[in-house]
């Protein structure tokens, strides 16, 4: 006999029916998981959403957040709020004893991001941000690249960048370039992810200081939309990224270890849904003369047997499954890697905001 | 019957001997140009190199520079010598109303640089720097693309990278890294190439202000290992690099337009000697509920005809030709482009100076 699925529930904001519609779909896909509620301030258009995908009719559907949390039948929410909104929604959620998938940027800063991590442990749930790409099967692959002392060597610098064009319509109405819902811009939504990844390449190992760059751009309301930072460690390790919703879209990392490289083009969301690649470099060099390369960069791919939001719901539902069924702690990775991310977003936003100056990473 | 050859002599430098040879198999790719004379302080050990090539009896070996300079059957000369010497010697040849190929780094500063570019211009000869990829006919298609409004739209920010890892004998031994002789270390033999890249992706405008990167290093004699900078203009483009000897070989572009993206991997030296490519993306986009992109990169492919420094080798003798047989004015692009690269650098190595301060970039 199948077991009882985990039943999960989303709290939806109006202008983000995509995300979570592309949610919806991903828990779909995880036999271990089920919708079962989705409540919406504008719940006739998430119920417009939700139709036109067909999802079955069991799905309840409430006119608040509350009402999610309050259902007994919802073991964990999916939160894709604006940043500004999320602590005091992840909060309640942990409080009533759900397990909380909360969307990046997880809140405005380290203060209130510790009242959720507080509310999570407090009540023994499963805390998880949504950041996708953690969950691809290339991510690992990649680590095991970056960590080989053969292979790769000492990590030595990493560059990040994540760009979008945002058009006229989204720079005037989204939600994360209005101060009093999200007032992390472009930091927040394409940053985060730069961040993250620097941080994955540096082992989680959190950086010296964080200058941020000269050039930040901010729209009429004083938000972000476009900056860079540069990390940099004790060992001599430095890393920079660049964030904007001014350029055409761009994912890149580079990362360069005293005997290898590894890149990718494609890092927050790869090209296709069902395969993913990289490229890495071993001990290259050149020809003699320098006429040409003796040692070129390799291609790798790697197939996914679900897209990889299905994947994160997937290990997602699989943490709260060993918690709820087999006595399980919750995974503190988790956590502490949501953490750090934001540890160094705040200091990005504070050297911004102190003209560029360098500032210490808190802890 | 053809015409009389452009005469070439080479000042060489001991330890260089791999460029030497190089620059001379690329002279003799040149229709147009005829080695006749090489001026070396350790002449054993340059003959040597040339006969191991199976150079013609008829190149003249002199145990002096002055020799080669003095010699009125060279028309130019090329010369890669360490950047403390390269103004002496390139004032000495103008002087002597021989035409200049200068190694990069040129000079230590601009003040140096700008001895040397008064001499060329008061005898009316040619001067080039020895930036090899400008010469291959993948920079001219790349540039078309970034200067389309309607494929890349306009430029916000560039990206570069160039390292390469030393063995402790180059470490110890190279010139490059020994402040008697070139002082410029990582910033002169790999950073000139990023600052060339930025400046070309930005129509050689010049940034308002340059600002180096926390976390350079340097080895026992204070010349820098690795370093980067952050560069920024007026109209919000940003810039940023990172140079180093200590990382495995990799050269990188990324530039981002409002529409559109360019990338290569081997700017510095293509990958192969008759062909390179590189990548560009327009107006890239997700595909509905963002599970993959719907416009993603694609790669083009650039034949050479001859490998990029004998093209940088044709493109000189041509000039100097135009010069001595057509009466023509020396080109005032290529020094126009070599001083504004040393600007930069100079501004580069005052912020490292300084504790990354911002510095504005001279005139």
């Amino acid at each position: 006999m199948a077991e009882t699925p985990i039943r999960l529930g989303i709290l939806g904001y109006g202008e983000i029916s995509r995300r979570l519609s592309k949610l919806s779909k991903a828990i779909a896909l995880v036999p271990n998981a089920t919708l079962v509620a989705i409540g919406s301030r504008r719940i006739h258009k998430a119920t417009g959403i939700m139709s036109a995908d067909g999802f079955p009719s069991w799905v309840k559907m409430y006119e608040s957040y509350e009402a999610v949390l309050d259902d007994p039948d919802v073991d964990a929410v999916y939160v894709p709020l604006p940043a500004k909104l999320q602590p005091k929604w992840a909060v309640a959620a942990a409080e009533k004893k759900k397990h909380v998938l909360l969307e990046k940027p997880v809140a405005p800063d380290v203060v209130e991001l510790d009242r959720v991590l507080a509310a999570c442990e407090a009540s023994g749930v499963q805390f998880m941000d949504g950041t996708l790409w953690m969950h691809h099967p290339r991510t690992p692959e990649m680590k095991e690249f970056i960590s080989d002392r053969q292979r790769f060597g000492q990590l030595k610098s990493i560059h990040c960048c994540f760009t979008y064009y945002a058009n006229p319509e989204f720079l005037e109405n989204d939600f994360r370039l209005k101060p009093d819902l999200d007032g992390l811009g472009a930091l927040g939504d394409c940053g985060w992810y730069c961040i993250r990844a620097i941080l994955w390449a540096a082992d989680h190992q959190l950086p010296n200081s964080v200058t941020a760059l000269p050039g930040s751009l901010f729209n009429n309301a004083g938000v972000i939309l476009s900056c860079g930072a540069s990390l940099d460690w004790a060992d001599g390790k430095v890393a920079t990224f660049h964030c904007s919703v001014l350029s055409n879209l761009t994912m890149e990392i580079t990362a360069t270890g005293t005997k290898g490289t590894l890149q990718l083009h494609d890092f927050v969301i790869p090209f296709k849904h069902d395969t993913a690649s990289y490229s890495t470099a071993s001990e290259s060099c050149l020809e003699e003369l320098s006429t040409g390369w003796r040692a070129r960069p390799s291609e790798h791919s790697v197939a996914n047997d679900l897209p990889q939001e299905a994947l994160m719901m997937r290990e997602f539902v699989g943490l709260v499954a060993g918690i709820k069924r087999d006595g399980k702690e919750p995974d503190n990775k988790w956590p502490a890697m949501t953490r750090k991310t934001q540890l160094v977003l705040d200091a990005v936003k504070a050297s911004i905001e102190r003209g560029c100056e360098a500032v210490e990473v808190g802890s």
